[in-house]
Order: C-alpha cells, then sequence, then structure tokens
C-alpha cells in the first residue's frame, strides 16, 4: 500500500495529531520529464509548523486536504527525464507521500556514497546552510567573542556551536535536558550549558556563563530565554533570530519587554532570515560544511524515527524537544 | 554674573524644573592650553535624558551637583592654546555655563560664515550627522522604496525625510501637531503624513499612507508608533532605531508585542546606533550635508528659546514636542 498524509485541519495553538490524516495513495505512471520516487527519510523541521496556518509568512500555507510537504530524500524508481535514471537518489521539498510520482523539476540528485544520505536533510542540507548563513552573514563571529545559542541541541543549533567553537568563539548551549547538555559539553565541545528546564533563573545562569557578556546570540528559541539573553548582549552585539520555536503555537499576539532601548543604547544588530536569502552562497556553504564534515570538525547527531506513520507524531515532537540534533523519519532503505 | 546649570537630582519618569539648579559660575584665568570661551548657542536634545539617570548607557551619566553637558557653540575670549585664537568660534560637548575655561581638546574649531553657526548643532553636527548615517548607512534606501519616520518634524527626522526624497524615495512622516505636517509636507516635500495625537488607529494610517508597505522604518520615537508600523514592515525591511522619545521616561520596564516572530517571518533588520558608530565617516557625511545645504536641497528649521535661563524649560520641551526642528538656546551673539 502506498500512503500519503493530509492536513486535516489547521491547528489552533499546539498541532495535535487530528490536524493530520494518513489515506491511501497512488503513483501514476511518469510522463515525460516526470520521475516515480520511493521515499527514504522524511525531514521534521519546526518552520512547518507555520505552513499549517494562514497567516502570511516565508512558504506559502499548505492546504487543508492537501498532503504536507517537507523535505525528502528519495529514490528513483522509474525516470521519464533527462539526467536522472532509476536508482539515483535525489533530494526535494515535496509530498509527504511514500511513492509518487513529480515533475523532475522539483528534485535534485545527490550524490550516493560520500555521506549518509539523510545528512541532505540536515547538516548536509536546509538546517546545516542555516546554520552556516546565520551564524557567518550575519553573526560574523571573531575570536575570543562569547556566543550563545538556544535551541543549542536541535538541528541547526548543534551546527552552529560548533562552527562557533571552529571560529574560536566561547560558546554557550541552552537546551533542555540534562542528556542534551551532557552531548553539547563532551561531544561538541561547548564551554558551558544551561538547562532551560530545571534554571530557576536564566538571567542569572547567563551573567555566570557569559562574564565577558554576550556577543552573538544564535535564537533558535525566542520568549523568555531570548530576553534573558538580549538583557546581556554587549555593545555591537549581533542577535540571529532564526528560529522562535516557543511562539509558534501562540494564540494570542506574545508580549514581552520592549527590546529597541536596548538596542539602542548598545548599537546591536537583530537581523531575521531564512536560509533562501541567502542563496547565493549555498555552492560556498555546501563545499565548507561537506569539508567540515569529512575532516571530521563537524560532529552530526540524528534522532531517527521508523515508520512513514510515525511522522505525525514525529513532528509534533519537536515542540516537545524529543530530539537531539536532527529529527527525522526513515521510510524505507 | 556667569552661570551655570547643575543636575540637582535624579529625575524618576518625566524630568521636571526641580531637577536643575541654576548657580553662579567662574571662568579662572586659562591655563597653557586652554581657552576661555562663551556661550552663544546651547543644544538640548533627547539623548540627554538618559545621561540623567544612572543607569549603563552609551554616554556616561551626569553627575549630581555638577553641571549638564551638551553641544554648544561658543566664541574664544581668550586663548593659550596653539592654533585657536580670540574671536574664534568652538563646538564641544561641554558644561551648560555661560563663560567657561576648558582644554583645548574638549572643543573643535568651526567656520564661521558659511552656515549660521547654530547650524553646527544641528543639521551640520550631530543630528545631521545622526540622520545621514542611520539612513544611509543602516537604512540603505533604493529609488520607490517607503520610508517612514516617526518624530519627523525633529532636527534628525527633518534631514531623514529630506535625503529619502533625495534618494528617490516615498516618504512618510509622522508627528504630532498639524503645523509640523503642515511643515513636513509643504516645506520639505514629505509625500504623507500621519498626526499620531490625532489618528484614531495609527496602523490603518499606516496602511493607507503605504499602500506597498513599509521598507524603512527611521524610529525616532519607539512605543506604540512603532508597534503599528513595524507591523507593516515588508520582506527584507530595514528598522533604524535612532531614538526612542516615547520611552525615555518610563519607570517600569516597557512591554509590548514580542518582534522577534515578524523580523523572522520577514527577515527583518533592526539596528540601534549612535552617530560616534560611523566616526571613520564624518569627513564624507559632513561634506555631503554641507553640499546639500549650500544647493538648497536639504531645507533647516530650528526652534531658537533666547536666554540661558531657559534652557532645562527647552530640555523639557521636548518631551512634549514643543520643537519644530533643531530645538536650541541663544545665549548671546
Amino acid at each position: 500500500m502506498n500512503r500519503k498524509i493530509l492536513l486535516k485541519s489547521r491547528p489552533n495553538g499546539m498541532p495535535d495529531a487530528n490536524n493530520f490524516e494518513i489515506t491511501e495513495a497512488t503513483a501514476p505512471d511518469p510522463k515525460d520529464g516526470e520521475l516515480r520516487i520511493k521515499a527514504l527519510y522524511i525531514s521534521v523541521d519546526p518552520y512547518m509548523r507555520g505552513r499549517m496556518s494562514d497567516a502570511k509568512s516565508y512558504a506559502p500555507p499548505f492546504e487543508v486536504g492537501k498532503p504536507i510537504q517537507g523535505g525528502i530524500v528519495a529514490r528513483v524508481l522509474e525516470s521519464r527525464a533527462d539526467n536522472f535514471k532509476a536508482g539515483d537518489v535525489v533530494l526535494g521539498r515535496i509530498d509527504w507521500q511514500e511513492i509518487q510520482t513529480v515533475p523532475a523539476s522539483a528534485v535534485t540528485k545527490i550524490e550516493e556514497g560520500k555521506a549518509p544520505l539523510s545528512y541532505h536533510l540536515g547538516i548536509l542540507g536546509m538546517p546545516g546552510l542555516t546554520a552556516y548563513f546565520g551564524l557567518l552573514k550575519i553573526g560574523n563571529p571573531k575570536p575570543v567573542e562569547t556566543v550563545v545559542v538556544s535551541g543549542a541541541a536541535g538541528a541547526v543549533g548543534t551546527v552552529v556551536c560548533q562552527i562557533a567553537k571552529i571560529k574560536g568563539c566561547r560558546v554557550v548551549g541552552i537546551a533542555g535536558s540534562d542528556e542534551k547538555l551532557a552531548y553539547l559539553k563532551n561531544e561538541l565541545g561547548v564551554d558551558d550549558v544551561i538547562n532551560y528546564r530545571t534554571t530557576k533563573d536564566i538571567k542569572k545562569a547567563i551573567e555566570e556563563t557569559c562574564p565577558n557578556g554576550v556577543d552573538i546570540y544564535y535564537d533558535n528559541v525566542g520568549g523568555e530565554i531570548s530576553d534573558a539573553v538580549i538583557s546581556h548582549l554587549n555593545k555591537y552585539a549581533r542577535v540571529v533570530i532564526c528560529g522562535q520555536i516557543s511562539l509558534y503555537n501562540a494564540t494570542d499576539m506574545p508580549t514581552g519587554p520592549r527590546l529597541q532601548p536596548l538596542l539602542l543604547k548598545r548599537s546591536v544588530l537583530m537581523q531575521g532570515f531564512i536560509v533562501s536569502d541567502y542563496a547565493d552562497h549555498v555552492t560556498e556553504a555546501s563545499q565548507q560544511l561537506n569539508q567540515w564534515v569529512s575532516e571530521g570538525k563537524l560532529k552530526y547527531e540524528e534522532t531517527i524515527v521508523e515508520g512513514f506513520e510515525n511522522l505525525p507524531e514525529t513532528f509534533l515532537g519537536l515542540f516537545e524537544g524529543k530530539n537531539t540534533g536532527k529529527y527525522l523519519v526513515k521510510i524505507a532503505e
């Protein structure tokens, strides 16, 4: 049986399993320029929450009754397109469907054998590029500067922490479990860590772990954690707004301290971005990330769930911080 | 009689006349390397409110019992310093005092005859440079972009509006009286205006005056006006945080909507700054401002109060928006 997963209804606040529906799917014979492909790995990413709502954002909303779409690594079963043949591995942002027929233009070929295929959904894909661009193009880290990373144990955060170490920075990671913190310190070489779930006074924790203040804040999370970090920013600090996962499920307009007076007093730069803003730099970034991975300078962790039917639950787990590193679902070999 | 004005006490919230004290002053005979100078014009600027508090900011706090300091144009009465002679005109950020003795290093000489001397406290001085750097170095305006300026009729805002017009932008100015709005439209060529005191729905007013959204927001004011403008920012918009006058007298931490989700969705840059961040570019900026002024491309308005004793009241008037253009006090010919 071939299956797909639809957006059944739009969530109001935190999404749950009822917002998704698994149904039977078909994959018609490919026409000229099309491929029939079989999903191997499907990515779950926090930004997808935005597409479940119909609010204006950088990606168009999913349509109710239509498949969820996301990053997928797939194998070509049958090709009627130039430059693709059966057996090739491809990457695309396409439907959550086990076997599907797509225009060849919806995917790009990826090289098999150099790195695990799943890496193309993580460190060698969108999350890795996001980490690279946000930290290097906006954060512009200099040696001995202090970099604080929220969501430090996630798909993007783990890469940010390591690139910041490569650049000679002091790195403080914020995450939500002691296992994650141990991973950050012991495996990734992060200098200091904060457990936001058990630390009573985050501001004090920032003060203690950042005795020289904060020069770069790479923010995946938002909310009160960000308030605490921002209150310790140094003159000329940079705030990289990559994600705001703590606010994605808010039903009212979230409020908090007004930041502009502090940004003014300390000449702070705050910049939101998405990976496609730096499309012109993808080649440079991919080469560098590949090199660091092959040299062992960038370690990479994945939390892999098996089974297509587990996609909704895995996606929902992002908002509980169930993953260390990249969270994804393995569909087939 | 020679007089000076001291910070008598720190304000809690809005400052008033009781925070200032006028006392008799002396100006001892200058020693080697010193000048005796007589104030001609003294500037009042919103940033000075910050120095009345003892909170950490970009300029050190005034000391209680010591003179207020600010921008002053003065004439040299007596010089014991190389490169200065009696009759020279100088500019410095020095004590609010009619006649004083200062190290020559505390002031710079300014050229007499090219522009009115008071311009060096405004369009050819700190406010003009602030407008120039914030708009051009951070805002980076491109033709036909929409620029919204809060505090548009103030010393900085009037210059920002005009430079934005020189750069081919659509300019919308926000100010607090119909006289100011008429000045902006009729004298400065601003495309559209909003009276924040009488407009009931600022968000709607922004929507109506900015049909193509907002590309650059030059913010002198902060608070709810900024909330309204920011909600209409376009993709890749730039927010120049120059001032936050609506919040300078707040006694509690001001709160408002959390901005990061919107900055993220629309890839917005928000940057705080002060003029000294661009010290390396002062020569370029001064030449350009002088040229625009001499060509008549930059018009300039001043609200001039006479009498040293009126300095505190004039300063307090900034927070009521009493000025159009630069607000300053004339002390002597």
